[in-house]
Formats: structure tokens, sequence, C-alpha cells
């Protein structure tokens, strides 16, 4: 059987997603789909719209076959970091090909310029430090440098997040992986695009936008289905999430924690910790407290991702304990999964965790950390408690 | 000018307290009444119905002329240091008197144990020892002590709470000051009684729980004209404040911590924090999760105590560096406190703090934590922020 591996964060799955599995399917003419999907907290350090298990399903009923949880310490990290969780991982469930979304959907640019990186990686290491020397954010410098230098012999557009994106997967493919990379063209709008799509491919951001502005009724068009019945089904005892229902939590932490305790959570640097005490001080939300805290220097998801690790107290130590994939835990398959699974598990080189017990307390520790500091998010004190729970009382979601 | 000196929480100040100071004033026949309040955190470990300040400008309008602060950790500690700190303070800001109630209202009682104690004192700590063996939490073991070895040779009952509350001022005296003590019988119906009061001398405790059950209004007649006035003008807009304000705080931080991490904070002991992420995990509001946590060993208030220590972050560290009083933090005067203090303050050992400012920082560090603490009970985002600044924005309660 053939595996291709996707990593996703499907918050929420919607038509494009839908679209991506498919015709990664087409593609790559594999048996199963293997998707590694972020857990309760995602890439860019905000909470889910709805837990990881809501998310799995909605993936398992649009054709994916087995969704595994990128760890915390891979999904809430810069761009690199997480590429390279989610690709260890793939290869690690004997995944023969990769498949991601890009502007133009052709592989060659995308190794080509890992050609062109690879001969020039002084040149370019040496660009990234200067431009950062101006002030600029790691990220921008990255992107500013790329320009300078490959632009005129590259087709790749790096200044577009989600080439940048797939880029960062095809170098940890190269470096960690076998891994054939495929890549199709994004149909839907520019990810950050906040206004629904007429055609009925919006952005992910979009739809969560106009679920908070309008309601759920509002996005029914955009997403398949079944998605919609998962989460019509989740709002009935639970109500989707965003930072504002974090910010109580957050401002307690900030207001009441010294400059010391702070420096402790990871990318807590530079005496940002400062910063962040002042903003909570004097705002009255999280907007608000963003606006006061984001400098030239910090990129708003870098920002985000550290008080991410604040509110699920995600230390340094943690990560510098957790470099490398160490189990997979599986949230939810179809019967082509299992199959998938009971042929080929054996050969897995990491431990696949179905039902999670006391056992995998210590492996799983920073996990089970997010998904509580999670639960905190609702405002409802029985689904809190339900949440907390979730982790070790919920099993793996099985389609038939 | 003479000055008596009174120990009080005043949650809120009702018409018991009114008649207290009245008949000490009385007694001791001063000039100027001081009072020593408990800050924003009581000392049965629980939230001030309202801020410190609202319940200074209370009592200056209904006698009293000069509020101190007694500092959190001092105030929110079992009744031998409450009452330590509280004497401390009171001597050190010129009192000739102390005055406080008890059940029949004479002092010879209180002296004579006193003796008898001094007298007795190993027999008296070797039977609360062997009393703490029979599993009793110490304020039991040390009631059925007393009860034991002095109750044939002595008058005073030690089984009522104000009575042992008295008696560790008269303690604490006896140790640390020249006040004279003086008592007064308590007319109020007994301090736990929840049932309001027909003589309009109620409980503060059947105060606080006729206003979170019905309303402020209820209780208008069993308290001065002027405390209602400031607890409604109050409430336009502030809420009163309860546990339940800082439950999710709690349980964030218990089901996120680690029994590590929980294990620096102030009286958490001998592995209680496992029960405490135990019944933080499955309880849904902080009832039932005090009654999950209780055992035998541990008091009601013992427990509020160390949870009030968890979300202000107060630390054995904390605490250990902090054993003597080292300021006077005036909430507020009247004209007569004020001429008394311009009078004397020059002779004081400790410096009065009448406008907190970034020099107090760290002097003041614990009592500011805790303040910002108390301020995140407010789920008025904007109140929060007011209340976050207030210990540096608000000026002492004068009262003409």
């Amino acid at each position: 059987m053939k595996a291709c591996g996707v990593v996703v964060e499907y918050n929420p799955f919607h038509n494009g997603h839908h679209l991506h599995v498919t015709q990664s399917r087409k593609v790559t003419d594999c048996d199963v789909i293997i998707a590694v999907m972020s857990g309760n907290f995602l890439q860019r350090g905000e909470p889910a719209l709805c837990p990881k298990q809501e998310r799995a399903e909605m993936a398992l009923r649009s054709g994916v076959d087995i969704v595994f949880e990128l760890p915390y310490h891979f999904a809430v990290q810069h761009a690199s970091i997480f590429a390279e969780g989610a690709v260890k991982l793939l290869d690690g469930a004997g995944c023969d090909s990769i498949c991601f979304g890009s502007e133009n959907g052709k592989i060659e640019p995308f190794t080509h310029q890992l050609k062109l990186e690879t001969e020039h990686q002084e040149d370019l290491q040496h660009t990234i430090r200067e431009q950062t020397k101006l002030g600029k954010s790691y990220p921008a410098a990255a992107a500013e440098s790329y320009r300078l230098l490959f632009s005129h012999s590259s087709d790749l557009d790096l200044s577009k997040p989600n080439n940048m994106l797939g880029y960062q997967y095809i170098t940890a493919v190269d470096r960690f992986s076998n891994m054939i990379p495929y890549t199709i063209q994004r149909t839907a709008s520019d990810y950050h695009d906040e206004s629904l799509h007429k055609s009925f491919i919006s952005s992910a951001t979009s739809i969560r936008k106009k679920i908070f502005e309008d309601g759920l009724q509002e996005i029914v068009h955009h997403v398949p289905e079944s998605s919609y019945a998962v989460m019509e089904d989740f709002t009935k005892d639970g109500q989707f999430l965003n930072w504002n229902h974090f910010w109580p939590y957050l401002q307690h932490m900030l207001t009441t924690s010294s400059p010391l305790a702070l420096r402790a959570y990871y990318e807590v640097e530079e005496g940002i910790e400062y910063r962040l005490i002042d903003a909570a001080m004097t705002s009255t939300c999280f907007e608000s407290f963003m606006q006061q805290v984001k400098t030239k220097r910090y990129t708003w998801t870098r920002i985000q991702r550290m008080l991410t690790h604040l509110i699920t107290k995600t230390t340094k130590e943690d990560i510098q304990q957790n470099t490398h994939p160490t189990y997979l835990r599986m949230l939810g398959m179809t019967a082509k999964g299992r199959e998938y699974l009971n042929k080929y598990k054996k050969d897995f080189p990491l431990p696949i965790i179905s039902n999670l017990n006391q056992q995998h307390k210590d492996l799983c520790a920073i996990d089970i950390r997010a998904s509580k500091a999670y639960a905190m998010g609702f405002s409802d004190s029985a689904k809190r408690k339900e949440m907390l729970a979730k982790d070790f009382t919920a099993p793996p979601v099985i389609i038939q």
C-alpha cells in the first residue's frame, strides 16, 4: 500500500483542504492519505477553533485515512522546526510521498531553489545576518535575503507564506527523508484573505472570522457537509475558541509573575518580559495587548507563540529536552487507515499511541499540559472538566 | 493624644463594627482609633468582598481615624502570626491601648489564661503534639489541649473563635508591646452565623451571604448608612468578589503546573499538591473543589490560605524574607487622624507610606502582587485595568 503524507492544521477543515486531499491522492496515486496535524495550539501561536479530536474527525470524513498529532513542541514553532517535526513523523509513518500546496503547483522551482541554496549556503547566512542587523525580524530578513540572492535565478517567490512553508518541507525532506515531494496549486485565495471567497473555497482565516462575527451557519457552503456536521455537533456543549478566551489567564500570569519567572518560558528572550508585563497591566483585551507588545523586531506570530508557551507553561527546558519525535499519537483513522497500520506499523521506528494512559504521562507531558491549558478556554465549567480529561478519555476517532 | 488600636477586616463594615469602634473609644477614653486592616485578601484565605480602599473609607466614615493595611504576609496567616503582625503595627503607630471583641467582654480571663499558659508551656506543647498525632488539625489539637489542661482553672472558653483570636492578641501584646489590652462584649451573633440577625447586628459572614444571594439592598439595615453608600457607589462599575471569581485562575494554575512548581508556594506541604491537582481536574466549581481537597488534617481556612498564596504567587521564600513589619501603609485618615500623625509620626519606628510609588516597589512587592491578583477577579476588563494600577494611583482616603 502506498501512503502520501500531508502536513495540516485544519482550523477548520474546509473545501480547499478537501481539494488538496483529493488531488494529493490523485497525483501521488496513493492508497492512503496520512495527515500530521497540529494539536490544540497552532503554528501561528493560536488556540485552535475547536479541539484536535473534532478537527481529526472532519479530516477523516473527507478523505484523510490517518491523523497523527504533531506534538506541541514542533507545532508551536517557526516554520522550519514545524516542517522538520512533521516530515520526520510522516517519514516515520512510512509515507512514500508528501504533497503540499503552493502558489503555482510546480515542484521544480522548489528543488531548484534547494540546489541554489545548498551551493550558496554561506552567502545566504551572511546576508540574513546583515538584514537582521538592520532591525528586521528573522522571517523578513530571510525573505529579503532570498530575494536579493536568488530572485534573478529562481522562479520561486518566497515572499508568499505558502511557498516559504512548502520550501521548508522540501528542505526537511531533503535532510531527513526519502519521501518524494509533490505540490499542487492552491486554488483558494491568499492565506490571509479575510473575506469569504465567492467560489466557496475560502481561507481558514476568513472562515474563522466569519464564524466569530456572524455564526457557524454563515460558512455552511465553505466546508464539506460532514465538517459542518462535526462543528455543529461540537457547539451543542462547546464553544469556538480564540485568544480572547485565554486573555484573562495570560493577564493573570503576566501581572503576578516576576520577569525572572517569565524568562523560564520558551521564546521569552531579550527583555521582552518587561514589555509583556507592562502591556498586560494596561490592556483591556488581547488585541490591544498585542498592539502594545509588538515591535519591528518581533513578528505578530512570534509573539503569539511566546504567549502560547506562557499559558501552556512550556519552558525552555521542556523544549531542549524534546528535539526529536518519540511517538506517533494517532487521533483517528478510517478502515483503510487501520488496514495500512496493521500491515506496516511493526516497521515504524516510533511507537503508535492510540489510547493515552498513565504510562504515557511523561512521554506526552507537553501535549497533555497543552490540552489542559486549552480546556481552560471554555467558559462552561462542565465542558472544562470534560476537556481537562479528554486526552485520556477520548478514544481515537474511527470512521468505517 | 491617646490612641486605641483595633485589628479588623471590615468585610464589610457593619453595625457590629460600628458598635465596637464606639465602645472602644469609650472604654479606652482615646482621642483616635487606629485600625490595622487586612488588605484585599483576608485571614481566612478569602478575597475581600470589595477592595481595601472602599473598606477603609467605610471605617473612616464610621468612627475610625486612621486605617493602616496589615501586609499580606501577616494578614493571610493563621491567627498567631496575624495577631503578631497587627499588634506590632499598632504598637509601632504609637497606640496606648488595644481593644478587641470577645464573648463575655472581660479582660481578666485572658490575662489569667496567659499566666496559666506561661506556667505550663511545656505541658501545653506536649499535649498539642499528642493531639496532633491523633490526626487532628493544629487548631483542633490546640483547642482540645487548652480544654484538657486549663478548663477546670480558666474561665476563658477557647473553643469560641473570637476568644481564641483575642487570646492571640493578648499573647502578642504580652510579647511585643506595652499597649493596655481591653475587650468588649460581642453583641453580634456567632461569627459563623449565616442568618441575618433580627437586631440588625449581624455577622459579616451572614451579610456577605445575603449580598451574594439577594443583593446589596437586603442588608441596608445591617450596615451604617455611610457604609451602604460606599458599597452602592462601588457597584456602579465594580462587583463584589468571592472565591468563585478566582476559581478559573486557580484551576488553570493547578492543572498546568507540576507538583514541584506548586511546592514553591507558601503552605503547600506534605504532598497536598497532588490532591490539589487531582481535585482541580475534576471539579466544576470552587465549592466542590474544596470539598474534594479538605481532609481531617487540614482545616478549610488553612486550605483557602494555601490557595490564596497560589493565585497571588506567594512563595515560601517571599514569606521567609518578610517576618517583620517594615512599613505602615496608610489607606486613609480623618482630620483627627491627620492631626495625630503629624504630631507623632516622627517617633514611629516604621516609615509611613501614604502614596505608593516606584520607590516602594520592592518593599511592598507582596502586597502589590496581591492587589494585582485581586484585580483579576473582576469580569469587566476596564475595571481590571483600573484595579491593576490602583495601589499606585489611589491616594489615601481623606475624610474631613
